[in-house]
């Protein structure tokens, strides 16, 4: 693996390893101590061309944690405003010898680009509608510490799955990894062919919840709030927010996952999103471990 | 101490604590070599939800010469445009093993309101008019490095005494170390029954200096200046302003302050603010050592 | 040399010194551990008050790699908003113990009143259009390490080079460096009277570039490319553009520079700028190794 473009094809046991390795540096971040010297010496630049604090902070972290010289680079007050392109921007920092590249981009195929364009590592961390491969190797770790294995278990994914690069890479993720898949939204959320991927859509929340392990609840975007798609918010959450009364319906004891940041009412109830079942903030804390593995094999491993 | 939240509640002891390891800091940062790893693997975050430069610089700096990992957060470019909760990012920060939050924010309560949603120390940065509790540590270290102890002296406060976070924390600092506070200002901005604070109001810059140990100037803000307060820049200066003549009713030798950043010419003259009796610079300078001593007490306590 | 403002005034023996400097770090940056504790505990601040990705990252990278602690300030988020002068701040930050200042303003000669105001290093990060010392010297470095030396080689500097501070820094250095430098660009471009600093100037690009060694062409600002001095974007590169056949004027194996970031078909065709008489990348990764250099030398030699 040279980059982590996609979860696209990942085969089954590159994104064990990954999972295994993040296992491992979970550990690093409950010590006193919370820093380790494995990269220390190497220059990762997270480029964010798309606002996020909580990505951009937990890949600094990770970058931090290893010892890397972490370099942020954001939309505001770059060179970008002077229409460089952004390839160039690639192969200049390449030739600074940073080590790897973070991209974050509003644009699909942005990170692709780049990795064409330079010999270092690229991670993407969320291309437009495309993919955020960590997300979904963050919520596949969430869901084996829930369950020891993904095999056989039933996951919902429920909202905008048409829109959300989490869901798409949330389902190529838990479909490797042998669970079986369903997703639910209103029609026009529901991307057509869908089952294509070897996934079943569902026409409700409570048939896509019956019986399942787990729930991935996906945020519904503010833009598509105000959009011709949707159907009002309020219209939104009657029909597809995730409650207690729609929760009864999958299994006892269901994982409830969501990428965050969360808008509350609205996809998920306060109640559900911040007890027992829900399992939001290991996700963000497995997020850091994720990062610190993927950083670790892509560029630790020529050592 | 948990957290640093404001001035109001804590003990002589406790302050008086904050500012002998303050004093001991101060000399890590005299060194050729200006870093020791006493938080070496902890993660700081700064979150700066109101423009500063010099705040957020000053504690950033701190934490690195404690070898503490310090993220910054800042409002643009962040999932708070997202209409993520503030609330939600700090538990997010958490979840990511952060050992403690340094938050300023324009609204009053924020920092306290984070406190109690997370497990890890809080640090006020400036919240509103409410307070601003390391600029009070690091006036009342400024006083104590003129006069050796505060006990008895008369220190004037001089500006928008209502509006100012760092009026309110340098008169319960300076109480509480035994000092005697006046306070003086145009009428609408001395808050009302400033009294029951054990706080003297004088009615004119003249009554507030007269034999006076230490000057505060407070900053009159930009946005202040505009509004219906205020009288106009000129008239303001002409009865408010700390000038050579102003100045010399106070005790020869005695400390003048000023939070900054200085409007020259407004409520300070540049001659007074560049010269002698100022302390302002050792005022910035001291506020490193401060934020080294409360970053170090809350999180490197627990070793 | 206490501070690094501009090529203006430097002795041929310090641009030697510095370059010389500059070829031992590029080997650090060459390291698996790209990180020596050379400046350990130093303080160093990036006060960028006009937007630049490259330049900041590079000034970045090059402190990190020798253990500074690099602080950023920019313009957005920063009190200047509240119109603090930027002396205070500067006074503030050295009051704090910053080692050095790193300075980018779009006002010529606010590094140099900078440097007036406090007694700490201040580096000279590009002023308006005055000078943009360190870019001047990795292009030296550049060079140099085409051509062994620079005495006597021809150098061509094409394009806007009235409102360029590379150009201006480029002509002092390879001049103090004993070459003979040759300007070219529309006539409004061209600054009246540069034959007084021993420049030739040259009417067109196909005069300027026979048989001459190397080529730096500047980058035409946005600004500039809607502006009464610009004959407009396709007549530009009709006439200026660097293509393959007017970089067969020059020398074969010419060497090729330009600042960056460039505007493929403007100034320069793509071909040229990605393939081999191109000297770009090899700039960037320079631009590190002086930057490093630069920070040593005024910051390491006290000790």
């Amino acid at each position: 693996m040279k980059h982590l473009l996609g979860i696209e094809g990942m085969r089954r046991e590159e994104i064990l390893r990954l999972l295994d390795t993040a296992e491992a540096m979970l550990e690093i971040s409950r010590r006193e101590v919370k820093r380790v010297p494995t990269l220390r010496g190497k220059t990762i630049v997270n480029v964010f061309l798309e606002p996020s604090t909580r990505t951009r902070v937990s890949f600094e972290i990770a970058a931090k944690r290893l010892s890397a010289d972490a370099i942020n680079v954001q939309a505001s007050g770059s060179s970008l405003s002077k229409k460089e392109t952004l390839a160039d921007m690639a192969s200049n920092l390449e030739a600074m010898n940073a080590d790897l590249l973070v991209v974050r981009d509003r644009a699909a195929g942005v990170p692709k680009m780049l990795a064409d364009r330079v010999r270092i590592p690229v991670v993407n961390a969320g291309d437009g509608a495309h993919e955020h491969p960590t997300q979904a190797l963050l919520d596949a770790l969430t869901l084996r510490q829930s369950f020891g294995s993904l095999e056989g278990r039933v996951i919902a994914i429920v909202g905008d799955v048409a829109h959300s690069r989490v869901a798409r890479s949330d389902l190529l993720a838990f479909s490797a990894l042998g669970a079986e898949v369903r997703v639910a939204g209103p029609p026009t959320m529901i991307p057509p062919g869908i089952e294509a991927l070897g996934v079943k859509p569902c026409f409700s929340i409570e048939e896509a919840l019956a019986g399942a392990d787990a729930v991935v609840m996906l945020r519904i975007q503010q833009e598509r709030l105000e959009g011709a798609l949707f159907p009002g918010e309020r219209e939104y959450a009657r029909t597809w927010s995730l409650t207690r009364q729609t929760l009864s319906l999958a299994k006892p004891e269901a994982a409830v996952l969501h990428p965050g940041p969360i808008n509350r009412g609205v996809e998920i109830a306060s109640e559900i999103a911040d007890t027992e079942p829900s399992r939001i903030l290991d996700q963000v804390r497995n997020g850091v471990a994720v990062r610190m593995a993927v950083l670790y094999q892509l560029t630790g491993s020529e050592q």
